[in-house]
């Protein structure tokens, strides 16, 4: 083993941020070198942080602006979108994962159509690469910019991008549902994010126009050949980590086919299950973990299947991701640091 | 006001024939006379339901064929199916209220094709009622068996007849997710049910083939005109009480139109609201009361609307609605016992 | 049954002044004539609540000093200390039902040195009543003013007043450590509050010197004859609702001999209930209702006693007792919409 | 790093063996050679775990005298008690972890009064050494059997016998409030688990005369030089993992002073941490993790402190520790296997 790779982390006092340091910490060529928080600049992580609060020694949080990046092998970007390409389209030299919605639409139209304001950075698109792992290791070694899927993305293109690439179910009426755990959120206060509101309680939200749908139409558009539109709602669940997706399809193919595919894709795979047939996907498979799991079951309406497919929203969904693409960039082994089983219960 | 009518309730074990207690306590014109449940003879309520340890007065736990049923005016079934079945046709004299899935269909080909067995009573489909309530006033008054409806169809029927009926949604391409709390799964002694299976966790189950799908078939057949096959995919989420459908469906028409039908046919339900525009139905609006919340929504996909209905499973999905069915076949107002608001947080 | 009774909840966007209402909604001789909550005035109880969407008649929310007070007859106070007494000691008319902290020490000094200022109207504490109703029968039909303990001194009171009162425990020592669900820290936007915070985790807070301290004392020494100095460390634990004390207390007698002092005490009581011998009390029998549920166990350590008790903090630890202590002062049955039985699960 | 030590694991079907499990495959220097289930012999961890589930290569469950003790190096026992002893008496050549009470008491007729039947293998008890492990660091290098401490007991003492040992508190009246999780109470099929029983729901159990109590009273006198009697009333809470003690002392000193005293036997501890004044120890400091975090509080009442500590209590209150302790029997580094930061949200 030779040296530690010095990393920034700006967000720190979000959720991913937090995960991230999480990470970071038990990740053996990993050394935290700065953690900005502008609204929490001057405290520690320790201070604001439950599960960090033995974890005197990281970094003090900054502003951005006071990191010195010269020492800096790579930037993760934890910040809010817009805020996140407005600052990392500043920054040269290190490495940039982002988390942040900036960099994964390929289309500034289209950003703009979804977030509402022009892209800060429309030229740093072309370089950065959709950073879905699995589908993004030819590309990651080289790249400069690795733009994380959102946590939605990942759980759904996971399931669907080997059967849309091998035309194995069609581009037409796809419907996905979606369940959350309510660190998708993140930890602002808001009254939907207090305790009293979640637990005991069900609801959808973002119905017909959540923000991460452009980005799923984009890649599976990417594989169909043609574009995409799904139908995809989600909803919340009185959970802190964990997501669930129930895709329906058309397919003139079987489960069994279907689930021949995803075993194909993924047989190699550290992260990607395809689970035995008949068992249902469940997120307490993969809490706290990177790993994701998924399986097809026939639907009863003819001409039609259901993939489902489980992550951690934080972990596969956003920071253990973002350390899977860091591992690539830097030519690690893929999974170090991430080998950690799920917990349960 | 008049004497009280006497009621039996078979299964008063379970979730639903507690809910059914709890309920019937506070109904100013019933007197709980019997309560049954065989694998707990000789016990007490108040001993093996925490929330009526101080119901000490309470009938005690009988087995069903020590009940004198000529003394009572109305029989709650709370049995599981078949078992139900078999013993209510045994009974004559009471007006049965039965919450088990025996008599909700007409077919009795059809339930055994579900249940994986002959129906014990094929003779009393006919005369069995559908009793979800809002669309069975007529037939309620002289019904001598009523047949309450499952969670998950009333949710479903509730959000989506008045729409077929008026042919403003397609019969073909239903999809339905569904979302429920754990009680739905009653008080059995299931690994499934253990809180560390359940807490901080979510999972799709009956995929494709649950047994409350050809009942929604059956009503939404017979006002489409038409044989009808849903996709339906219900998902256990970390929740005592509650239920979500969110009803994917066909339709030239958006959603104000279907918002405009759902009001003409809700405006004056005491218990089913369609909610302002843009509002998300949510469980925590229905917790432990009679009430049922809808909305609709555009889908993304052209073609299509989002129907969301959220209602507590246990009480407009089953005692409450008993209740319901019950004070109709009575000659009573209709909301007698149900006026209860909903407990939140 | 005859006329209706004019009320007023003042401070009715938080989750004491919400339980109000939907206790309200219940109670046959109770009008909501008026509600205020200054921050959301101009909004709906149906806006604001989603348990109340579906009761869109309530009147809007108004500004306090908006509220004619002259057609009122009873004036339920739900705002913060301080606030409290100085709106409700301009109200001359209604009788006043106040479930802040203002209304509850005898002595000025005391408040002042718990609640860090003077008392707005130390003049109106003589005639305030402490309203803990099962010991407040004899004053409060002449009361003008109700104070209602606090959420932990009720249940606190319940357990141990009888057995102070009978001298059958000491008046030093007395360890209390209570548990309470996340509505009692009301629905105000904190971080300690979100779901992410709360949920898979416990922790003590006002360790030491919660404010509810001194009301036990005063109410203990009352008793005792002399001044009581207690121990309480109330826990936060991931509920909505539901309270448990557990009260280790010095006594000569064994659990039988208490057990009788309290048996003594509730035999005829409608809401307080002495378990059987051996019966942990637990908060899912009484949610959403009004009882309290206790009992007294063996300590290890000779010499002591464990008396536990149980509440729903809304409830009987607060709008629910408030209810009762209404009916005892306009002479109505003291159960008057109250008698909703505990939901469970 | 040389080679794998050779482990196995009898009770793999329970919580704290899943938890072993889970620690073992993310540390270095084990192999897990074996597994043992009597009731699930045949079956795979993958089938009977959810967060296993992609595990597929790990040894099949057996009956434990299946197992080849021969070429074991190390047997971590999570058998229930009596069973326990029983078993491992018959295991000669590996050292032995033992996570059941068996091998916790010195006095075996102390085991007989608790346990409810005679120790099964008493001539054993002297070798055992009690390992909670930073009191054990001497003994448990050349220790053939480990005892690992009970959940409780380990936060108890952590927070306790530095205390005891410098005379800084009182050995009477030692008051002793705790909240556990549900894992603590196993995987079995009890309606008291159930999530519809546990959810939004708290009581105290084994009140008076928790199995717990007689360890604590043994390892507490020993420092304190006389026997020690407890009051310790364990509340269950609704929460997976997590415990949290709550301990009034008697002590001439104030907090600070004790603060000191932890502060000085934890200064160089990698797991146990003293937090800064004033923070409240939170289960959510530690989940997931070996920590440990404690704190001192004034108490109200004079003479007395609060002493508060949180664990994991299927890590560093089970299973972790036994890691731990295996560490310091094999010569490796105590921290090996066990840095995982806890997990939040």
């Amino acid at each position: 083993m030779t040296g530690r790779l010095r990393i920034a982390v700006l967000g720190a006092s979000g959720y991913t941020g937090a995960d991230l340091v999480r990470l970071a910490l038990a990740h053996p060529r990993m050394e935290i070198a700065a953690l900005s928080a502008n609204a929490k600049a001057g405290q520690t992580m320790a201070a604001i942080w439950p599960h960090l609060v033995m974890y005197q020694a990281l970094p003090p949080l900054v502003r951005a602006e006071e990191i010195d990046f010269g020492g800096i092998d790579a930037v993760f970007g934890c910040l809010p979108h817009a805020a996140s390409a407005q600052l990392l389209s500043t920054i040269n030299g290190p490495r940039i994962i982002d988390l942040s919605a900036d960099f994964r639409l390929k289309d500034a139209g289209v950003y703009a159509d979804w977030y509402g304001s022009a892209h800060p950075a429309p030229g740093l698109l072309a370089e950065a690469v959709y950073g879905l792992t699995e589908f993004a290791r030819a590309a990651l070694p080289a790249a400069r910019i690795a733009a994380c899927p959102g946590c939605y993305p990942t759980a759904v293109l996971l399931a669907l991008l080997p059967l849309m690439a091998a035309h194995a179910i069609g581009a037409d009426n796809i419907t996905i549902n979606a369940l959350s755990g309510v660190s998708g959120a993140g930890r602002s206060l808001k009254e939907a994010n207090l305790f009293g509101e979640v637990a005991e309680a069900v609801h959808a939200y973002g119905i017909g126009h959540h923000r991460h749908m452009p980005e799923m139409e984009q890649e599976l558009g990417l594989r169909a050949g043609r574009a995409v539109t799904i139908s995809f709602t989600p909803h919340l669940v009185p959970m802190n980590r964990g997501e669930l997706v129930t895709c329906i399809v058309e397919t003139p193919h079987g489960p069994d086919y279907l689930r021949e595919v995803l075993a194909d894709a993924y047989t190699a795979e550290p992260f990607v299950h395809l689970l035995p047939a008949g068992v249902a996907p469940a997120t307490r498979m993969v809490r706290g973990s990177n790993h994701c799991v998924m399986n097809v079951f026939a639907d009863r309406v003819p001409g039609r299947a259901i993939v489902i497919a489980a992550i951690d929203n934080l972990v596969k969904g956003s920071s253990g991701q973002a350390v899977q693409n860091f591992n690539l960039m830097f030519g690690l082994p893929e999974t170090m640091g991430l080998e950690q089983a799920p917990l349960f219960p």
